[in-house]
């Protein structure tokens, strides 16, 4: 791995110049957690020659001078202005144009002004996410941690869930057993959406109990240093009925078709187009009220993005997820999802576990 | 209570002739949910005079439509640009300034372009904490809750904590015993920091052991129907030896003697000052290396903040976190917290449970 031999930083720089600008300014914390390995910290300044520097006010300064590499630490004292800083390495570095990865706009409206007539200002996020979405060999060791702690919580859900029991409750005894399994965070927050709430793609949990028979669709996903997994599975508490079980197939089809659809080189949007397809055959496109996926690794919703207006070709070493659904205002919803290596010739689930409606 | 009789936007709507606007577009997804109590839209347009619309996409539309109140609800097309859709607003309602609360760079930029000619855009999300800030009685009776569930956590980690133990064995006993009192998320990722860790305040968990006599800073918040709390005490898995308790007892008095400044009226950073004074006076200053506290709401973080910069007043319904903290490299960190109510005529805290180092 070439990755391995050169830091990131200095892989990052190598564009540099064909991108027309001689400098950076990273202000997402996971981005600063990717290329120096430190959390906490407030913005990093990569200028195209010298030294970079990672900015961090006070009361994270002792846990990234510990893990902060490839980079010189400075502190933030409490009332001072984080864009002189910026102007000063513009100055001292000479730069002309500054890349940033993501402002919010009145950070952007005072640095604009701040360096008028020093240097420009553009948006080029899209130039870290074309690293970060190529996972090294690291990444995908702590991903399939991440994932096997993941499908140990799923396999959990199938273990306790039972008609009578608060979702939140549900919820309760999966983040236990990932906890137990060594995950370190939550990906995001738990999802458990019954009955009708299970037709809300992105239900949560409540305190709603889960009567026999209903939908609830389980959503997860374990933190394993800082790096992530997500999987969805559906589960009926009791016997499905038969129009659950047919919706249950369609889906069951459509994410195994777009799964062996999933290789390098394929444009996103293709795997988007075979999954939403079955379903439309079966009469249930209007029902899939969302794209097929989405690249996972520091944050849960990376590039690439797997829909059908998604310009991204799938390439070697991404991960992404590949989960459909149908959602039927007051029947409930049904989706399948896995967390997905896409590899040279095809592509390899991350996540396992049965799939099928019914509990243990 | 007023705010009960009329709904938020209607209050809201009744400054902007003051502010020199004449619409508002809500960008953060919060924001949204405090104004319709809607969950998972993307943004809502306020005319000064006329409906308002809160925009969403297909994978949100359901929910939208059955939890938000006070607007009209329009879907957002895969595929559309959303822009496009407060352009069409904006020149519906002969909107001359647009308010707007929080926007990415990029989005401000697009926008901008958009509107030449016809609105200025002007960054005002201090419109809409100035009422966020202010609880209304059914937030706090949410919040009560919520805090009610973290001192169950809490009282969990003083009984569960033992030296070989690891961080996150801790924090799974914690968040499933504020998942079994009713919580319906985790409000940030729970702190368990042993050892030289504790002396890092956001040092989250890591499957590091827990070693007898060490320092564990305890740092954690359940939610209640999308209201939060914030507690942390630190403990010793065994005898704390005599510097240990020293400190301890600065921290407490700096915890106590803040919490009895905090009252409606009084300036946020005379509570830090007090809380820092005894640190100070106690030769630790150099060592509290953050603020004294911070707002606590729909978000972990939000005004009015308690630092030595603050500008903010302390005001009736205000919620705030109390915490001083001791962070001393190599040997380790002490912070106790608590969520606590502003009064008229002095405070309350919501969080509770017993101020000791040692375990049961």
């Amino acid at each position: 791995m070439v990755k391995a031999l050169k830091n990131r930083i200095d892989i990052f720089k190598e564009i540099f110049s064909k991108e027309g600008i001689d400098g950076f300014l990273i202000a997402s914390e996971r981005n600063i957690f990717y290329f120096t390995e430190a959390s906490g910290a407030n913005f990093l300044f990569i200028p195209a020659k010298g030294d970079c520097k990672v900015y961090v006010y006070g009361v994270n300064y002792d846990a990234v001078k510990v893990e902060a590499k490839n980079c010189q630490i400075e502190l933030i004292e409490r009332g001072e202005k984080p864009e002189k800083k910026i102007v000063q390495q513009v100055e001292k570095h000479k730069i002309k144009v500054l890349g940033f990865d993501s402002l919010l706009a009145q950070t952007f409206i005072t640095l604009k002004r701040a360096l008028r007539g020093k240097a420009k200002l553009k948006p080029k996020n899209e130039l870290v996410w074309n690293l970060r979405k190529i996972k090294d060999d690291k990444e995908l060791s702590l991903m399939r941690k991440a994932a096997e702690i993941t499908s140990e919580g799923m396999k959990t859900a199938y273990e306790v869930l039972k008609a009578g029991m608060r979702e939140y409750e549900v919820a309760a005894e999966i983040e236990y057993a990932m906890r137990k399994a060594g995950s370190w965070s939550l990906a995001f927050d738990t999802i458990v959406a019954s009955g009708p709430r299970s037709a809300y793609p992105h239900g949560w949990c409540t305190d709603r109990k889960i009567r026999k028979g209903e939908l609830v669709v389980v959503d997860i996903g374990a933190v394993y240093q800082n790096y992530r997994a997500d999987m969805t599975r559906t589960l009926v508490a009791g016997k499905p009925t038969e129009k659950q079980l047919k919706i249950f197939n369609v889906v069951r089809e459509a994410q195994e078709k777009a799964f062996r659809k999933v290789r390098a080189g394929r444009k996103a949007r293709t795997v988007d187009r075979v999954a939403r397809k079955v379903i439309e055959d079966a009469g249930f496109g209007e029902y899939f009220v969302h794209g097929t996926g989405h690249g996972i690794g520091l944050e849960t919703h990376e590039p690439p993005t797997l829909n059908s207006q998604s310009k991204d070709k799938l390439e070697a070493r991404n991960v992404v997820t590949v989960e459909p659904g149908i959602y039927i205002t007051g029947f409930g919803g049904i989706r399948i999802e896995d967390t997905v290596l896409v590899m040279e010739k095809g592509a390899e689930r991350l996540t396992k576990g049965p799939y099928t409606l019914t509990l243990g």
